[in-house]
């Protein structure tokens, strides 16, 4: 249903434009949104804008995978305990976090802040590759002199579309010179997942890609 | 899915949880927003932060029906062509804005700011009645001063649920002292419903309540 826009108040009409520019608020939620801010205490309201504003403004990168932070190291690179000659190239912070939540890897990440999308205007320079490289380079240098018992890996975790491939692919080539291993996401059926409503390309790669049976 | 809460930042997990709190945003579409606003020039970050703010700083209410307004009196109000002898009684601001947009009324409003809700904790001396006793009883001195054509009106245009029907019939006590003349909104079938799917009490009302049919 159209909403007529006849607003009571420039302040509020203001305030529904700045809420609806986030991205899937309409102009109704934002209204709602707006006039419900309204009924809060006014300290509440400052400590909603300023966490946004100190986010925005005092947010830090780590120097060694970009990953949001709060000093120039993020906590994961820190981590002694962490294998570092393991990187995991993801396209967001999102990613990262969604990793560490299934507590399966134990390596450190690098956070490219995109993919590369030439219908978004989105190449690998507005990306993070030059500094992945750079790590690549320099572990392998590493393992030159530390003659070390595993080979280096990256781990490319990104999407399965074309965007995801064609980053894919790019980051590939510059790296495969270093003598990394280079590996991707194992595609196929989820957990659970109904093979009658799987889509052709997943379930013939995941044939393919069969593994061995361990019960 | 449960999103486990490991927050590579402070500053991000505050964020977060300010923007969490608004109704309707859980802590993924909050985290959601969160890393689109740190996507964003930090300009428009600070333009967002301080519409919100400004809005709960600066907002006005007016002094006749206490709507949002940038003034201490609203255009409703101040427009001398609409019936000031009609008083529409509203929960809230976007009833206001939902009744303007329907293009049908000509008369002025009183926003409640609230229902009386005993469950939530929210009585009369919370709402703006007194004030709209206040109208109704200078409404009625100048009525017997002017010997106007026409009797003065208050609508309860209030939700038809239980807590509406409390508020309606507490008003009408107050105000129905004053001669002025108490309706409320008419209930049936919305336009285009099937009276296959209307409940119970809603077709009896409508057929009770039939009116002259006007093709």
């Amino acid at each position: 249903m159209a909403y007529k826009e006849n607003y009571p108040s420039v302040l509020l009409e203001e305030a529904v434009d700045a809420i609806s520019s986030l991205p899937g608020v309409g102009r109704r939620s934002a209204l709602r949104l707006a006039l419900h801010l309204l009924k809060q205490p006014v300290e509440n309201v400052h400590h909603f804008t300023s966490s946004i504003a100190r986010l925005r403004d005092e947010v830090r990168y780590c120097r060694h995978c970009m990953m949001i932070s709060d000093d120039d190291e993020c906590a994961i690179c820190a981590d002694r305990s962490r294998d570092h000659r393991t990187i995991c190239v993801v396209e967001s912070v999102r990613d990262v976090m969604s990793i560490e939540n299934t507590g399966q890897y134990h390596g450190v990440y690098h956070v490219l802040g995109g993919i590369i999308s030439p219908i978004n205007g989105v190449g690998p320079s507005d990306l993070t590759v030059r500094e992945l490289v750079a790590r690549v380079a320099a572990m392998a240098g590493a393992e030159a002199d530390a003659s070390a018992d595993t080979q280096p890996e990256v781990i490319l975790a990104l999407s399965g579309d074309v965007e995801g491939e064609t980053t894919a692919f790019y980051i590939y080539r510059q790296i495969s010179g270093y003598g990394v291993r280079v590996s991707s996401l194992a595609r196929g059926l989820g957990f659970g997942d109904d093979l009658e409503y799987a889509d052709e390309l997943t379930l013939g790669r995941s044939i393919v890609n069969r593994q061995i049976f361990r019960p």
